[in-house]
């Protein structure tokens, strides 16, 4: 293999997209250690701060069900500034188009992003449009990067997770990668599997009113479940431990991967949320995300126990313990 | 012609992009009016202002003479929040790579990135890297989106041009898109033309010390300086009259537009600012711009008169007067 090139599990968020990041992409560029990555930067400004962040948007196809990349770009940015607790304020929107693109299936990624917007709550307050000749890239290409605002003085990141934590999550995993991968692939299902592509600032709000006893947020996106908590255990330097049982996954999501060999622990959701909680708040902080129309199959999935830093494992169905990593190479490109 | 195709024209910057802009894009997204359109939003926070902007680069070849797509997307963005008077702070950096794009370009665009930055004097604070299939992008593709602050309360934008304004430029039009266009088309020239791709808030924080005086900032960057003066004369209904023997050019760049019937005007400057200053103001603009390493060959190139709103015309060499328009078509793509 020639170590020079760039690879599709480059971008897949797992374990090549971190040794990239990690080894060239962060040292040069800025330098930040890794414990201090989070979904967005956070800045200060006359003494007040305000969370930054990007993302760029590939994924094919460009409408799936449950959504289009342009609702995926708008949410993407929004949950990235609400998993560092900011209220998400505005957004930018830069779109690189492929010279013969469709100019009404473009209208409708713009009327999508615009109600994705309105439904956050935020605003579309910068844009570029670039286009590139035929064969020079894939029909459309979005990033939206994002400012939000801070109401409160909360600490939230990867680094806070403690031992004795409670791992929540909102709802049933998977479903956003199964959902374009199956149109993508073209697979004939019973019932569509509808992409959970949601803004989680709301949601996240409530959450925020137990205060200092929310320790972590971060959407499980590229990479699934598995990678993100790999990245918090890292990062905090704490041992995650998994309960196979008790994680929401719909039986068709189950079924597509079973059929097809993948596992959901590493498929993409877009509406997700992991939160890691003081104990005496984990019981409070489920029945707020039960209470919020993006949380009712909420579930506590595991928790933080003492062991060695940076390890995560599974309390599997059949009752052993299964190490988990983070995904290798790339299980589903372009995902998001 | 489909009406329903994006064309490559609509991502020149000039009138096909303007149309889009103004018909499905930004009535969709935003529904900013044209009046409050300028390099950067500008956004509220808890009584202050804050700048905010994005662009994705598509440049084609991604390195050319005096640069690289890497500076030119930092230098872009801090062009962008210096334009309407703020002071960069913070950009994000969106990568998109084609797989099989080598590691050791994307290692030196990475290092441009980085000295760029820290010439202007800010951080990359975010960022987020995708990788999609050979063939789906060309190479690499770079989104930079930006922050900056205030330490003013002028409000600076393409809606402010007065009768009886001075128009500046920092120096010679047409490097940087006759650079690029030469490599592209591996023209053999006596000396390499270089991009003049460069951060301009220094020399602007000092133009800024004229207070009031400065009206509008803008870069010509696509489109050149003819449609970027048609975008201000249209917000600031005013006429804009420009004296072609005033502009500065390199003859090496007036040779290349001769022999390849390209109009030098049209042609994008990625290091170039148009200043309209109030009348009594100009010539101490003039002699800050001279004082500054990006302004040398600064000169006043024009002025705001009476006259019909939206109008642009060049007093020419011969002696005539031309009409102005904007950029019509590509001229020139992916220059940026």
């Amino acid at each position: 293999m020639d170590n020079d090139l760039i690879l599709l599990g480059h971008g897949s968020g797992g374990r090549l997209s971190h040794q990239l990041l990690d080894e060239l992409i962060i040292p040069t560029l800025s330098g930040i250690p890794a414990s201090g990555q989070n979904d967005a930067a956070i800045l200060e400004h006359d003494g007040r701060r305000l969370a930054f962040t990007t993302d760029s948007y590939v994924v094919d196809p460009i409408f799936f069900p449950g959504g289009n990349i342009g609702d995926l770009a708008i949410n993407g940015t929004v949950n990235d500034l609400a998993m560092v607790g900011a209220q998400p304020v505005a957004v930018s929107v830069g779109l690189i188009m492929e010279e013969g693109f469709s100019r009404s299936e473009l209208a409708e990624i713009l009327r999508s992003m615009r109600q994705a917007a309105d439904r956050a709550g935020i605003v579309i307050a910068a844009g570029d449009t670039k286009v590139v000749p035929r064969g020079k890239a894939d029909r459309i290409f979005i990033n939206t990067s994002g400012i939000g605002f801070f109401r409160h003085g909360l600490e939230i990141g990867g680094a806070n997770a403690r031992v004795g934590d409670k791992i929540l999550i909102n709802g049933t995993i998977g479903d956003h990668g199964i959902a374009v991968m199956a149109k993508r692939e073209g697979l004939a299902l019973e019932t569509d599997i509808l992409s959970d592509c949601a803004p989680l600032n709301g949601l996240v709000e409530g959450l925020l009113e137990e205060g200092a006893a929310i320790h972590v947020l971060r959407d499980p996106t590229r990479g699934g479940v598995a990678t993100t908590l790999k990245e918090i255990a890292i990062q905090s330097d704490v041992t995650v431990t998994l309960d196979e049982a008790s994680l929401p996954m719909k039986g068709a999501v189950r079924g597509v991967c079973a059929v097809l060999g993948l596992d959901p622990l590493y498929v993409a959701n877009e509406g997700k949320v992991l939160v890691f909680a003081a104990p005496e708040a984990a019981e409070r902080v489920l029945e707020r995300m039960k209470g919020h129309p993006f949380g009712r199959d909420a579930a506590i999935i595991g928790e933080v126990t003492d062991g060695i830093g940076g390890k995560v494992r599974m309390e599997t169905l059949v009752g052993g313990m299964r190490a988990v990593e983070m995904l290798s190479g790339e299980q589903l490109p372009r995902i998001c």
